[in-house]
């Protein structure tokens, strides 16, 4: 069996977490400086480790082993939200270095080969999974003509110019090479944490259906102008979210999740009758047939408001990813390792967040792993694990790999 | 009777608007260098038409006239709520000056005296109306300590001593002085525009209640968060708005409005539940007892809020202006001379905006007359008003100027 080395895992997660150190935390954009420092520490860690490592042209690193055996592609992301958790992406890419690094320390894993990704703007700073996209071949040159930093609004190809990424190839996955695809991550909820649990075994990753609503009114003196001449567009769309929000309590399933994240009045002062307002809406569930029927009730509502006046209603479509369900046979393996170290303190749930893993789902098999998020923390430099869960994670992980490797290397 | 001069009305309102020009308007925030450029070009215009003119301490532009008849104050504001209109302020502040340009190039009037003022700050870029506040004596110099811009954030202090104005003495209303205070403004709304009527006599000045509720729920991840774990601040504000709609359709009056102006979610980002949430609301009515009723009501259904929880919800109070009642015999003074100029073509309505005449009206007969705005366009650069109204209502205030000072004299 590998044997993960908890010292060396944890170094480098410690080590990691120096670039970009914000609080206990990390600030760590994707294609910032610290971001591309930590690429190019990744790539000279994973050559210690005998994978051959290059940083591509979208910034994805991948470090390839030399075995020539059966061979699996276990990965994450390095850059975090901003001011964010040090573990959240960073843990999932050390697990896979230690993993290869155990497996070439190993007697009999040592023919089995790890491929390790750190997949490139997996938080979405530009796009949407950037790295994982383009490495299924996803992500068209069109596409990154257009994005551009959401924050900053520089664009993507002047980061990668910046970079130094400009005109570097970009890796695509080889059809046949792996027989599948492991990521491990913390929770970011705090299912495991407040059960006592100390693995999750993803079965599925929820699909998101995210919403731009604009009123368009009249803006005018808050003072002056009668209620009934009024076009409050704030007012519009205040109206709008009640009724999603008594609605959808009667649309939605046990698992489902909706937010409004965003409400702009404009021009945002306290004596003017708001004229055009903004609401930022999505939600998210594991059934792709849920997710249709809170799309169509939601556009109904719309429809309505706009038809009742007095302020039209505009609808862009932000984000449309479908829900994923994870591998059985990858699911099976890891609930085997975890139950032989963890015997029942693992469970099997859903991921709320969206992860790379959906994206190889729709390529080769998928599974995925997470370790409790201290009380749920999450996207906020307080995140974190307990150690011991952080080294158990690891092993698992090892102990899942091994498993699908040699189960599919025996049945060739 | 005095006769203003067309041309030399509309030349100096056209040339006051070169002053921070924008668009087909104007932007000019207090203290900023167009703002004070403004105020000298109106001191030496001052002196030109015989008026001993200054700039004081919290920047009010003061001109007072050499005549020792019974006096009256006319004024308004110079500077501009952001790209807004060329004749909000400065159209008062001009008929200010024109009045008493007739009265000294009058035969019969020149023994009677016009005081004109340019109120610092009515816009509120800093306070609320520190000029007419400051010379009636109600503005503390503790009150100016604290004060800051609340755009930029620099503070007053620093601001007056740019302006070059630390130091310098504010000059006060003496008691005895006026027979009285007149203020001439455009109207702001709709109701004299859409009527066909050319002048509004203002018989009150609404109060304005102004609050900022803050919820605090809990900042978490819009994926990983199941719904009944929440204390999302966005939706508890959403619903106390709500309830706000709902409640005042039934305690207000005919003539209340009431406005959210301002709603910010806190991140404000798609996927991340608001943590924290600020909603900016106020209402206005002329009678003190309908904005007792709606206080209470208000208050009630936020003490609600708060105690249904899971988010708490703060109340600031961020203004609180009592309605206030021009004087009936200036009122009189104003519709005659209307009548006599425009017969029919006047009526008599309530200002749902503040003015300076409001603090005025603390310590002395104060009066208003509006033109009309067309289309009803405020606090915008397209803001504006026939020319023949902007002569019109010149010349009636002159009139009614006249008949107050003669009135009184008469009957000393």
């Amino acid at each position: 069996m590998p044997n993960i080395d908890p010292a060396r895992l944890l170094g480098d997660l410690r080590r990691l977490a120096d670039f970009g150190r914000y609080k206990t935390g990390v600030h760590r954009p994707t294609y910032s400086t610290e971001d591309m420092a930590a690429r190019q520490w990744l790539v000279d860690r994973m050559g210690e480790a005998g994978l051959a490592a290059t940083i591509d042209g979208i910034g994805t690193v991948i470090g390839r082993s030399a075995s020539a055996g059966p061979r699996l592609l276990i990965g994450s992301h390095l850059e975090t939200q901003p001011y964010a958790g040090w573990l959240d992406g960073a843990m999932g890419v050390i697990y896979g270095l230690e993993v290869a690094r155990a497996f070439r320390d190993s007697q009999d894993c040592r023919n089995l080969a790890i491929d390790v990704g750190a997949w490139a703007d997996e938080e979405g700073h530009y796009g949407s999974m950037l790295g994982s996209r383009s490495f299924c071949g996803v992500l068209p040159e069109q596409e990154i003509d257009q994005l551009s930093n959401k924050m900053t609004g520089k664009t993507l190809r002047d980061a990668l110019a910046e970079a130094g990424l400009a005109g570097r190839k970009r890796e695509v996955l080889p059809d046949g090479r792996y027989l599948g695809y492991l990521e491990a991550h913390v929770e970011q909820g705090a299912t495991l944490d407040t059960s006592g649990q100390r693995l999750g075994i993803v079965t599925g990753i929820v699909g998101i259906y995210g919403y731009r609503f604009t009123a368009i009114g009249q803006q005018n003196h808050a003072g002056t102008t009668r209620m009934a001449a009024r076009k409050d567009a704030g007012v519009a769309l205040m109206r709008l979210w009640h009724d999603i929000d008594q609605r959808f309590a009667e649309v939605t399933g046990p698992h489902s999740v909706w937010t409004a994240g965003r409400m702009v009045l404009d021009p945002g002062a306290p004596s003017v009758i708001p004229g055009k307002a903004e609401l930022l809406f999505q939600f998210r569930d594991i059934a792709r047939e849920r997710l249709a029927i809170m799309d169509k009730a939601l556009l109904e509502l719309v429809a309505a408001a706009d038809a009742r006046g007095p302020c039209r209603i505009e609808t862009e479509v932000t984000a449309r990813t479908e829900p994923r369900a994870m591998d059985p046979a990858l699911q099976q393996a890891l609930e085997r390792a975890a139950e032989a170290r963890a015997p029942g303190l693992h469970t099997k749930l859903q991921s709320g967040a969206g992860h790379d893993a959906q994206i190889f789902a729709q390529r080769l098999p998928a599974g995925m792993l997470f370790v409790p998020s201290i009380a749920g923390i999450s996207h906020h430099y307080a995140e974190d694990t307990k150690e011991d869960d952080i080294v158990l994670g690891c092993q698992v992980l090892a102990d899942a790999a091994a498993s699908i490797l040699r189960g599919r290397a025996g049945s060739a």
